[in-house]
């Protein structure tokens, strides 16, 4: 067996790997802690020299195509597409340093390792970093990768206008990041991606690391809810039409559907805004949005269903009105099965505990996914937290998941052409 | 009995009163319909104005008091203290015509009705209009009744600043009507106050007159619920602490609370807010507001206990932290029985039908309860619609209170004193 894998016992370096995110982080740092590094923005023009110069030092070809995504090419000993790796470096408002940077990081840090020990792969690798994934300053997040992958076009993308009234083409000019690589016509052989959770469940169960099996479908639904607004004291309970009572109900049912349902049923009422908001008035009107997110397409389908009905039932029971509105709808995206076997029993050989789990977050790896063989990494979020300053993985963490994402590349970028 | 009652078919001239309220509605009258007459503003002072014009072509003795509240007197047979009747003329800057007006008019007319008919009462008769009613320019409501019948203290209150930074004195000063006559010494034999419902029971049970039992004890309280914030595709049901989620069910308890107490428990949440406030954040915090009313303060407080086990269980049970603060806390008023019965029994004579009830919002009236006699009469409100432009009742509607309160009024003035 060694023979096959002489690279079995192969580690990442730890350190250097964490001084790259710590160098990295100080590029649009916030003060009291955190990165702002808004796509295109200037801080992301920084940080996208310091990976870039980083990439050449580690002896790899750079490339950046036409909506800015970049390239670290590592030779293998056929022409073949490249197993690759990467995410991003653009960061929310208020982000932290790990969302998208470590996969990059581990990316390089997996290079300098193969370096160091003088590995040749027989496919080459591919390590990148894409565009507005965040989708923080332009719309739509991983904006990037889509591209990439043909699932975005192009002109399309370049005439997007962010939030400050620049567009995406005008920005990329301005940081020098307009590139010639032609998109859409680039296609790995495999894709993983490492990533923090953004989520709870590894740190809850204390389990290391989690082997994607793809991103969560997402339904985003608004209701506008019309009843008659009336004097608190003076409206006997059953002849009210009281639009807060029914936002109410809508929320509550969110909860019990999603509990009800199980099997990774979420629901989620994370905005409710009555009119006119006032002690003693009974509400005239609610909004409120839904987000129901399901791994299997069939199930979040029932979900919206099921809320359907009740709304219905409840408009009627309440005598009000209730108008819709979608606001995003995505089908699940559904990783490789035998990638997402490759990273649990590469976890499993290295000794590390394994979850498989679906991603609720949208990550560049679904751009990839129905492309070529895709899965990711996820290492553990402190307290689930991310897009917020106090996110947090520990390095032995990270350690750990750079190196399952070591393993499961060289793995990948060893094997024969299929 | 005729003879006991030489007036018992005097009837007041509709098309009179009709005149007056709309002549007074003119003042503040706001494009498409209602009045804004905000206390001791310009408004308020031309609609004072009118009013002691009319009182003293009625031959009525006008005195003014130190918080602007204003009586017009009608000398009876004897010098004892007058039966007495009015209400206010202030309005919410989106008020209506009837809203406090018709009682002082319908005072007035009552008043024209019997000089016309040349009947002298044993008892003065007086009707009167008291100072900022309503709240909407200066805390507390019910100012100048509470200020008149010794509830609350004149000095504060001349010192109260309003919305717009200036103190009752000042504005009572401004527009001439900071009387001299003292304050808390005036006291009614019997107190007797006509006002529309404004509330929809009279008109949805097709019923001509309420006789008003008192006025509801209300309780205002303030939760904040402080959860956790979370992405909503990432963080499993069962591990979260969702301030918004905890929120609602607030708001559907206290629906299931007033529906199963019944006996004219009334719960309303007007007033929701989240934050973050976003789609997919799980709320770290909500914030909304129970408004609990009852005629009966062991069942208020009873209220209050239930709602309260019940958020000790869900601040549990989510496993978030919820903090209260009271807004608002008053007991329930309780009008005089015999006045009620009057009410209700003079409405009979008159063929009109009856019903006894609470008033769900405040009034002069509950000022006077606790040192005279006092009761109040209702007439519907078209949908129970106040404190809004489109606030009406009809002519017939207000013939019939107004006929009522003629009434009752001459009962109480043509007893021999107790």
């Amino acid at each position: 067996m060694q023979a096959e894998r002489p690279w079995a016992d192969l580690r990442i370096n730890s350190e250097r790997l964490n001084n790259r995110i710590h160098q990295l982080a100080r590029i649009g740092a916030l003060e009291g802690g955190g990165v702002c590094r808004l796509a295109l923005s200037d801080e992301d023009r920084k940080a996208r020299d310091l990976v870039c110069h980083w990439m050449k030092q580690l002896g790899l070809t750079v490339s950046i195509d036409r909506i800015g995504n970049v390239t670290g090419l590592r030779k293998g000993k056929t022409d073949s597409p490249p197993v690759m790796t990467g995410s991003h470096i653009d960061t929310v408002a208020t982000g932290g340093p790990y969302d998208g940077n470590l996969g990059v990081l581990a990316g390089l840090e997996v290079i300098e390792t193969l370096n160091e020990a003088g590995i040749e792969t027989i496919h080459p690798l591919a390590v990148g970093y894409f565009t507005n994934e965040e989708g923080a300053r332009f719309a739509p997040d991983m904006m990037g990768s889509g591209v990439h992958q043909g699932a975005l076009d192009l002109d399309q993308m370049l005439a997007v206008r962010g939030i400050d009234g620049k567009t995406v083409g005008q920005e990329l000019e301005r940081i020098g990041y307009a590139g010639e690589q032609p998109v859409g016509q680039f296609y790995a052989r495999r894709y993983i991606e490492l990533h923090i959770e953004q989520g709870p469940v590894l740190e809850q169960r204390d389990i290391q690391i989690g082997a994607v099996t793809g991103v969560q479908g997402i339904s985003w639904t608004e209701y506008s809810i019309r009843g008659i607004s009336n004097h608190a004291g003076t409206t006997p309970m059953e002849l009210r039409h009281d639009a807060g009572y029914v936002a109410a109900q809508i929320v509550v049912e969110a909860r019990r559907l999603a509990r009800d349902m199980g099997q990774g049923q979420v629901a989620t009422v994370g905005q409710v805004e009555m009119i006119p908001n006032l002690v003693n008035v009974i509400a005239r009107e609610a909004r409120l949005t839904v987000d129901l997110r399901n791994m299997d397409e069939q199930r979040l389908q029932l979900a919206e269903k099921r809320l359907g009905r009740f709304i219905d039932e409840i408009a009627t029971a309440e005598q009000v009105e209730i108008s819709q509105r979608s606001l995003a709808r995505f089908q699940p995206v559904h990783f490789d099965p035998a990638m997402i076997e490759l990273v649990d029993s590469t976890a499993a050989r290295l000794g590390l505990s394994c979850l498989k789990m679906p991603s609720g977050a949208g990550h560049d790896a679904q751009m990839f996914a129905p492309n070529c063989p895709t899965s990711m990494i996820f290492v553990p979020s402190q307290g689930g937290i991310s897009h917020n300053i106090h996110e947090f993985t520990a390095t032995h963490q990270i350690a750990a998941g750079a190196n399952v994402l070591l393993q499961t590349l060289l793995h990948c970028a060893t094997q024969e052409p299929d």
